[in-house]
């Protein structure tokens, strides 16, 4: 069994990878960190993980690279940027789950996250973490940065079309919906179940941060001039996400053909599905799960692609994708520990 | 008292007008019809309205003629087309909250419904009635349609840019939520909570049969060659609805300019209240209410204006807005039986 | 209209205070209060309450005595107690929801609160208002002790059997589930959405603080020794409280006789409605309401009478219920401000 | 890998025990039926289950005693009845997730389920499953019948303190909670979303079938002459049961006995576990998981013990529980399947 670390274990994401990794055949958490809970048990603060022994500890780079082979981080940003170059010096892998290694323009991560970059020569080292997207450079990468939420959902919900040239305007419409998970364990006046239940919000529209790692991941699928406008949505559910992407197609393209593109593009990958034609992906379907659902509808009228795309947030949206990479990284089956199927009711 | 009789009551959007006309202070039901459930209560089938003695009758067109001076109807389409000719005649006002009525166009409407407009004759005399847009034609209207829920919220988010020519493209994307009552009290695997908690997923995309709705009135609003791309989605709430509506617009719009528009436009309506600049209505804020929020956010990069519009499905949606029109057709206070503030938390 | 202040109108009992009484025919909110949210609007905190101006001010005891006849108190325990002499010094008429008042004896409250009561004195000039069971002191009243929900809705449920005499052990179980704005507006591990969503479970049990205000009704209804053993449970809804009571019954009860009792009993009541055999309150018909819905089965194997009652914990369990008493000791219509229909689906 | 047959593999239960076998490592699913969607692919009715090829079957309980050698039932009651003579017959080991075989005595049956027992030579041969209280019985069964859920709850609640002979009167008092999929996947007006969402309700008081279950189990127990007043409520969630039980116990418990009795009782067992003094279940924690949460608080005043058990209806309460049973009666580990953590938030 390899050892491995989970940062910032305390929150959904890394209770998340804890949960995951507990029932992982290869890794074995070691260390779970949790700067605010340091010192309680885990089963204690999420009783639902009963079966585990295991203590929150305070976070310590140096002591993790001295257990773990693998580290796993589930922090906020700019934590990440603090904590990887000491792990990386001492051989651990690093998985990220936070922003700090997405954004390969360390121009671009100081103009949305209001901070400079204080490790921009791991930036060209740092490994994209969207397999079915990019999956060559995983395998034996030091530092993986996996995607965000909304890019991972956007970005497969737009990759077929984009690479295969059809898409023929740089101006992408993703309009997406997400559970509170999301928005992280703070309890705050907007995740307060009152404010939650029964309403519906759209947030931080044309500002969220994942819009400029969207286009970044649209350029790099060969789209160009990305012109992303992106507008998150709040919904009364604690885990998925649904991204609702319209794509400006050339007149050429029939109905059969945006689906032949979508379900040959995804053919041979384990954990995404092509809906049918005339189904649409849930994300009740994919909830607890690594899978990504995917729907194409085209209009031809005028000439808009409707792609869309559920997974869970947690899952493929964090924690799965993070295993999924280091399961790749490091020579693993790729759906090691993450294949059991999740409740479906 | 003004006698009046709801049709179709016992569904939703019925008995919400029940709801509101019971607590109006110039109109008196003295007629609520149901076809299925005939003979029974209104506070059996719906035990919150424990304060009437109301008895659902069989829908009976020459009978609700005898007694009431209004009838909003709350029925399926083409049972508007069947029973509106004969309530016309007998000097019936006719509020229809169907869509039997709603398009001009009779081609337009057996294209989208699948069947023949039965009563085309009347299609020049109904006014659609959505009062802060197209106000001036309802006093004394004899045929009021009223809108979708989608229109409703879609419409009102686009207005103001539309009118004032600053909408470059006439295709608008509208991609919108709804909670399970706009799917109506029948019990199906779509409204089964299982199905509905936890979930949320796009249905009918791009072939919702209020897009020519929508596009019907961007074409009123003044909008040349309008195509409309329209996502519907299903969330886990009962009632609210979000419509978020994508406008390419001039580059000369500023941020400012774009909140002034909005900001002016809504001015003196007592129902809609256009959200500061960083706010966004969510559909909890008006839940229960005739109200309609309004957001708008000017994404300058790609000239896109965002616009939101939050209603209640079933009141602004339905139910309160027909109250609304019939209030103007008949020359009552505009705000009638719809002043009281609903619950906000 | 008679001026009325809200005091603590910030948390989820004063805003929907502050909805009623805007509503009130009578009574005219001129000053609304919050230590924490001084100087925000009430519309910005609470965008669903678009339609008024109100600005919250800190609370401060004479300045309202100023200005206000009635004083809405919805603020924690020993704060009610601190402000109440000022205000009858002044003149104003109190109407508490805190817990300040509710016990008549001082030992009981230093028990379960923890904090000697610091206005002993007034504790015999306190009106329990709970209308339906003790109406007569109410007129005239210059302090009135509102109920909690949990004992509104235990006593409702017990009444009738416990004054017919027919209850034959003082030992009372009353299980009752409550919505989350029970807990307060306050964003915690416990309300977070989250945590709420998709789970129930029992909390305090044994040991929650309405356990001796329900054991106090009992004693005043007739119930000689009264053991009650309180469980209140957490569940998924915004509002809404239900309470099951499990009451031992003489031998010689029918299940007619139950039935009778109860219809009986409530009869004459605009605002409790009894559920004919067969059907259950279910808090969803009560919700947004003043209303309160009682069920009544008699297991006859075991002698138990099984009733149970449906509010809204925010309305007929607190600002309702203030309103309702209110609207009695100035001498206006009971139902003033109360009657409209809430949303039924 | 031992080849099973799930009967009435497409309601909730059923599809529970598809998910379960299908990740199961010594169980292999090669027959699923269903009366109703027989030709439909599972993963067509369930997108969730996306990685199966599995079709639904007409049910033929010859055809699958060819095929399976045991054969899992989540049918209706008495449809197990009519199958099991021929399952047994052929030697395939039935797991029963009905009521069919859960109560011993025929008239008891006949009595609650309105029907005579077509099988009563099987019932003293049928195991009761409920592996924490009565495992010995099990390996080896050729017919297990898997407890109700709210009996399994209620059980686990009262076991320790019954069977340590502490109780003292025999009127026991469960009120239950459970979520909608208990309800089944039947598309009724109970199961709406808009009729569940933001409502709790109880339910056939003192009616529910599980009722002689209950009481047949607590006798099992050694508790004498039991009267089980069983209440059940409805809340908005899809899964999750919680069982508040209210025993009558001596004078001489302590609060530190009674919560070592439960300790002591449960020491072993890996899917039960007792929360510390001042914690309570959550249906959240045990969601998705084949374990039991069982909390125990003593009300000294009226010598009343609070036992609540926090399960998930479809699994330890119904699904899990089966493959639990299945392990043992087939010498198999007995968490085999049912080890894997499930999403804890």
């Amino acid at each position: 069994m390899i050892p491995v670390a989970i940062v910032g274990a305390a929150g959904y994401a890394g209770i998340e990878l804890t949960r995951l990794l507990l029932g992982h055949p290869s890794f074995k958490p070691v260390c779970v960190t949790s700067a605010a809970d340091a010192g309680k048990r885990v089963n204690e603060l999420y009783p639902g993980l009963s079966g585990t022994n295991l203590v929150f500890e305070a976070p310590d780079a140096a002591a993790i690279a001295g257990r773990a082979q693998v580290a796993f981080l589930a922090v906020p940003h700019t934590a990440a940027i603090a904590m990887t170059p000491v792990l990386l010096d001492a051989g651990v892998t690093v998985v990220d789950c936070s922003a700090d290694f997405r954004l390969r323009d360390p121009d671009v991560y100081a103009a949305w996250y209001g901070v400079e970059h204080g490790a921009r020569d791991l930036l060209g080292e740092a490994v994209y973490g969207l397999p079915e997207l990019w999956r060559a450079a995983l395998p034996g990468a030091r530092l993986v940065a996996c995607p965000g939420c909304y890019p991972t959902a956007t970005l497969l919900a737009s990759a077929p079309a984009v690479r295969a040239g059809v898409v023929t305007s740089g101006r992408v419409i993703a309009d997406a919906i997400s559970g509170v998970s999301g928005a992280g364990r703070g309890a705050t006046a907007t995740t307060h179940f009152v404010s939650v239940a029964e309403s519906v919000a759209a947030y931080k529209v044309g500002a969220h941060r994942h819009t400029p790692e969207i286009a970044q991941g649209l350029a790099d699928l060969g789209l160009r001039n990305p012109a992303v406008v992106f507008t998150p949505h709040l919904a009364p559910l604690s885990r998925g996400l649904l991204s609702t992407v319209y794509l400006e197609v050339s007149p050429g393209l029939s109905v059969d053909d945006a689906y032949a593109l979508y379900r040959d593009a995804y053919a041979d990958e384990a954990f995404v599905t092509v809906c049918e034609p005339g189904m649409q992906p849930a994300t009740g379907h994919v909830r607890g799960s690594n899978r990504a659902h995917v729907g194409v509808v085209l209009d031809t009228a005028s000439r808009t692609l409707i792609a869309t795309c559920a997974i869970d947030n947690l899952v493929k949206g964090a924690a799965g994708q993070a295993v999924q990479c280091a399961n790749i990284a490091l020579g693993l089956p790729e759906a090691a520990g993450l294949a059991a199927p999740a409740p479906i009711v």
